[in-house]
């Protein structure tokens, strides 16, 4: 952390196509990661790039991910390869004029880091629970915790957010002037990710209700 | 193109971890390509990973990004450099019994491929065009079509499909065998980008619809 509020800004967070649409404050940093499920992440492996959609959660200034030790791609960022983590939600499509001004919004966070491998019970317990909770706040006290065997089996490494950079697209196309004339529609059509109504595991015993709800089904 | 309705099985796109949930054939492959609106494409960049958030279009065995040709990241890609083109749906989020065997249910793509630039302005066109229906079916026919200038202004590489595969999970969670009895409630909250109500731009004449609707608002 830099301590004033924001990431650093290095040369590669530096928003460089449309800087206007760059922000290294953390306020902004964090509230994309906590509204986004999976990232993408990035890693050179046997000197090509791969990117993987993986689940992820913040604690703090750090972002936790998970898998198998047998994954082959968690094994390279365990020994310290560099990754590239980035996370976008999508807001809209910007309809404009023009064929060429059309866009989409967007929130999106790239993180630079190397990942190190979280070993202390504490932090490990505390991402685990913080992955959980991802599905819904509370999760991780409704469920069973992860015994001994689980622990062991699951690798969990961690990146800073010290060098990270936010770049967002809102609000209405912009066409060139004389397009504005034209007999076209122009606009936001807004996107979301939305909930629909909890499927219950066909093995769920009769009466057991997702808390907070009155029903199984609804 | 292997001719047998499937991508190639290379050792990259080989599907090591849960194998079973893999999947080469086109018709999956493409199905997640043509629902999905933003690619997460990955390159290395001075010795390290980058992933950019890009739209994207299919067409045929080819996906097509654009930009701008100042973009040092486009300009990489023209210049040969390998990429790894993720495409990720989020479809659910699964709830287990346990926290361990909490999951997500997805569907993605992976792409490896060496970007070409697209010269050819037939091609370069039919591409732009591809690219702006992503906003909806219809809409490059409704718009102002890119002048010389901004034709000049677009730099658009393609990636071929040969090296692709799918993964994907569905369904209920996969809990050990003595958490059934548990009282936890387990199953699956799906997820869905969902559009909401057009947002016509501030500065859109009265009169002018959305084709196939009948209000300006909604």
């Amino acid at each position: 952390m830099t301590g004033n509020g924001q990431a650093l800004i290095t040369e590669r967070t530096t928003v460089r196509r449309l800087p206007a649409r760059g922000d290294h404050r953390w306020s902004v940093i964090h509230a994309v990661l906590d509204e986004a499920l999976v990232a993408h992440v990035g890693l050179v492996h046997d000197g090509s790039p791969v990117v993987i959609p993986m689940a992820f959660a913040r604690v703090g200034e750090r972002l936790y991910l998970h898998g198998s030790p047998a994954s082959r791609l968690l094994r390279t960022m365990r020994g310290g390869a560099e990754v590239c983590v980035t996370v976008t939600l999508i807001d809209g499509l910007v309809l404009a004029r023009s064929a060429f001004h059309h866009s989409v919004n967007y929130r999106s966070v790239v993180v630079y880091g190397a990942p190190v491998e979280v070993t202390d019970p504490d932090e490990k317990g505390a991402a685990l629970a913080a992955l959980v909770e991802r599905a819904r706040p509370g999760r991780s006290a409704e469920t069973r915790p992860p015994n001994r065997k689980e622990l062991a089996g699951t690798l969990v490494v961690s990146v800073g957010l010290e060098e990270a950079s936010a770049k967002i697209r809102t609000g209405p196309p912009i066409d060139d002037e004389e397009d504005y004339a034209l007999d076209v529609w122009a606009g936001e059509i807004p996107l979301r990710l939305t909930a629909g109504v909890p499927v219950p595991d066909p093995r769920l015993a009769p009466g057991i209700l997702l808390p907070g709800r009155t029903s199984g089904r609804t």
